[in-house]
């Protein structure tokens, strides 16, 4: 095993680095990862670029990076479930605390909770890394290790779908078509979502997204009035959605979702904005629309890998760029420039495959 | 049978009146009642100052009221269920059409829907009223009418705190001491709720929360900041409450019942208030708290009477003032002043007991 | 419009004839239909062959079929949603009363539902047939009259699913490999089960099964025993499936969906057998392996329609065989020796295309 | 802090002694507590007369006991919640593994699980005892350690109620007055039953039923008919009880339960008999009467103190025996003697109070 451990860290707001740190130990409950491919998040760049979100800030300098998926190289102790040469997907999540929230499969909601790249916590974007080995979930040989790194935006999108109570025959608005709406058309239909509206502001955005899937594409123009999009949506669709997946964190975008949304149905919040907005509360609440948010995602990774195994997801269009490690700096500026979708950085310099 | 029919007639906005109305014909399916107790709705008192609420606007005249008990003195001719004698609560909305919302067992938000005065739908209070029979439920000989009248405000309650989850160990913020705050209060001790803390502007009305049930009661005051409030409500608890049920429809109290609520939980919006409001939806989302509105309620008389007839709720105290039907209009005012709690028309010149 | 009525009459047990009916009249609420397609059911030949069905005795004349869709003719002065020309599936169960089981969107459970072809209730194999027209729903263009008479199969293995809490990544063990496994298999595929196990005495039916989707077949024999094949279950899919969907009824099929379920999960019992079975209770207790019925369904036609105009779900394969009403006591006869999986009888003289 | 740990010993089927043990250390997450009131379970019994139940067999000696309650005298060096003095209540489960069932927040289904006194882990009736410090609950000072010790058994009433679905207005049945089905009894009206029916063959023990508040006795003789039974059910609530909860395991009585209970409603198998049994499958997948069992608990532990400290169960007429600690066997022999309901072990010798 190799002794150098290059990793990209952000020693300050805007102050990004590749380093060479110490190869860490796993402890009795981990194991040692050589990560393999990592995508890079809008959250990772945010931070690089704002030191921080909302409450999260950077203090010290913090390894980026938790979309990912690596091989194991070295078990913990008191490890059974997996052994040297498994690949695996990292949930990056691991709860430090038995709360109530964890007691009640909860987990992404405890205060507690260790999270890859989240200050202060350091993420996976480097060469070896350690990770409790009961939030590392082996693929099978036919899922790449960058769709294990994938499993972690679907994630997002599976828990939005779950808390949206998709269904059978749902029909779905999905406000907003970068990452995590694409993600969310994905595994609406999956789900058995019949049919899917999607909106955006780019027409490029919403190419992908009828590339994707989705059944229609409604593009979005600054002040565009909330109800008038609201009955754009129920004119092409042919009836009100049964559910409204809020992507873009805007102001309007929520309004529209609330308004579009049929009576008895869901709205859920995955896309966050300002702290305070004004929206239409009373026509929600007298219809019964319910508005539900989301925090990440718990109890994800193996329906995912059970999907990607199946054939029944593909997430390997989202893949527009790949770097090696080495380039992360440049890889960071192409995700910041927002072109294509996702961009992989990759690892191991000995296998640079998907 | 008397042939004369006095009915609550408000003529328009401002012009309340007694008059005397044909005693109606029941249809196949339909009772005709001898009404006996009708509680005066804040709603009611509304159509008499404002002559609208929201979307639904009197153009023509309406008989009011929509909390009501009575007798039955007529049978429809395919009625099997009830005969005449039966003393019977009624659930003011019924179903017009099958369509999926009542197929589905959600039937108050059938856009169709016909409810007692809401226009242009006639209420029952009044000597004699026919009403669907289904939605006509017996009551055993140990409730009284009174308490039937009462099952409509508590129905708001139970719909309130079963669409909150209500349930055993529950901690419990209600926003707003008047009379849905009350019954929700109620409710939500019968579901298994541990502690309640309700707030209130008025001293009187938090007074009254105590003798019904509360646990601590929180005064507010105008200009009070949400969050600070949110912190002594956690105090009084010891914890976050689990469910904010808000009755008040207050901007800042709304504000108020995101910021209290612990992650994971609910905030049901039983008041009304501004179209729009400014409130902390990030906050909400990122820590999954469900915001829920409650359209009136369905599915609720069953279970009202069951806990009725079981001596586990008690709202007789609910009902501070009587008047017989004739002096209606010195009933409304009264209700008008905001004096008391409920103030119940007794319909029935022959038996004016509770 | 043709005079003349052609109905499939079940006089009495084993006395199955064509006769000639007057056209009926539709009320208020109903349309009257032109039939089109009308799929034989198992339980139409279990009353030709046997008289009746558990409590269900056939004792006057009966016209049989309720798997069926045609075209509208007439109009009921109430009915606001349909036309002359409409294209509709019928959904054959009607509730009369709004009991409890009505207003909480079980209606399926109302005791004194009407349903097609089920004494005392007339089916529609027949030219001319009038119904609820709350029950009839619009077909798509894209949707034939045949997709539109196998909703009611569909609508089995739809509510099975969905009782059984089919979702993304579920791995599910479905029991015996006729129509309602298979329609079974199409529903858990489209609601995001990951990988399906079908069981059959039959390698014929498991080799329909696996053109349909199925992701492994396991064939049974008469004396299995139930722990080994629960074991050889696991072993297929490499788990314990979160849902077993029990189509066959048979004591030792249904022992064997409970040993195979993973704790936690859910079995769903769709098969009748015998009224009494011993199973092992305690080994489902004690791993909280929940044991769920199916009574017919409720709620699936627009959920379905949606599905099929989507192309999501693909139930043409189902047909093998299609007669000319005037030939439906050969379609019976066809049916009643188990050859194919669905025989389609064509009620339109003028129109025998799916 | 006294040396000597007097333990409770089972050595072997029908050996049960008292032996002094070495005082536990501590680990970073556990506490060490001084016992000071544990309860004799059924359970506890049985392993002392049969050596087993079940898959759980005794191999070698070990401590019972795990309806318990003590004060913390050791804190290890990672526990944050406690402090030494702290009294607590103990949730004898405690999960080994983050699987897919604690991750899920069904914890109690974990196949590593620790628990008190079931094979091979050691109880907790003995002088002093360590715990995993993430379930030990701390009592607020107006709950006694009794109390808090009958949170063990409290707990299964919770689970069998909330698995059951109670809620306001509910009608229940309990089959079995013994300790669990009495514990269900005090749940089910605390989390809104209006009306409980419970039947046993003993009248004693249906007196007891009373007190604690049962609406209606039936008692049940050997040989008593099921369907009649259920016909009695029926007759005394004036309808069908929504739920039914098991607490024999007698076949019979699975059978009465599952006739009794209402079309769409639960029955709950708490009670363990035979690991086969007959019972009306059909019956209840007809009428989609859902049969859920129940293994031990999980989450109750905070919800049961919320609502002792709310004086809203009262679980203190339960204890109807107390010995200290050195007169386990004699204890032990009472309770297998099935007199009284509850019988507590005293551990703290110098404080025997409740």
């Amino acid at each position: 095993m190799a002794q150098d451990n290059l990793c990209v860290v952000l020693r300050s707001k805007g102050d990004l680095r590749l380093e060479n740190c110490a190869v860490p130990e796993p402890g009795p409950n981990e194991v040692l990862l050589q990560m393999h491919s990592v995508g890079i998040c809008g959250s990772d760049v945010h931070y690089w670029q704002h030191g921080r979100i909302g409450d999260f800030v950077l203090t010290k300098p913090m390894v980026l990076g938790h979309e990912a998926a690596g091989r194991v190289v070295k078990v913990g102790s008191a490890v059974k479930h997996l052994q040297v040469g498994d690949r695996v997907a990292i949930e990056p999540g691991v709860p430090r605390d038995m709360d109530e929230f964890f007691k009640n499969g909860r987990y992404n909601l405890s205060p507690s909770i260790f999270f890859c790249a989240t200050p202060p916590d350091d993420g996976n974007l480097c060469r070896y890394y350690k990770h409790n080995a009961s939030f590392c979930y082996k693929l099978p040989d036919n899922v790449t290790y960058e769709e294990g790194a994938l499993i972690e935006p679907l994630s997002v999108g599976i828990h939005a779908c779950r808390r949206a109570g998709v269904t059978l025959g749902s029909t779905v608005l999905i406000c907003g078509a970068g990452p995590i709406g694409l993600v969310s058309l994905l595994v609406a239909k999956a789900m058995g979502a019949s049919q899917v509206v999607i909106t955006d502001l780019s027409a490029e955005r919403l190419a992908m997204a009828k590339d994707v899937g989705a059944d229609f594409q409604l593009p979005v123009r600054r002040g565009d009035e909330p109800q008038q999009l609201a009955r754009s949506v129920a004119h092409l669709l042919g009836t009100q959605p049964h559910i409204a997946i809020e992507c873009t964190g805007a102001e309007s975008s929520i309004q529209t979702a609330i308004y579009a949304t049929r009576s008895g149905g869901v709205v859920v919040l995955v896309g966050l904005g300002p702290e305070m907005v004004t929206v239409p509360l009373v026509n929600a609440a007298v219809r019964e629309v319910d508005i539900r948010g989301v925090f990440r995602y718990c109890n994800t990774w193996p329906m995912a890998i059970a999907m990607l195994a199946a054939g029944k997801v593909d997430v390997k269009p989202l893949v527009t760029h790949r770097f090696p490690l080495e380039q992360a700096v440049q890889a960071f500026e192409t995700t910041r420039q927002g072109v294509g979708i996702k961009v992989m950085l990759k690892c191991d310099p000995n296998d640079q495959d998907p």
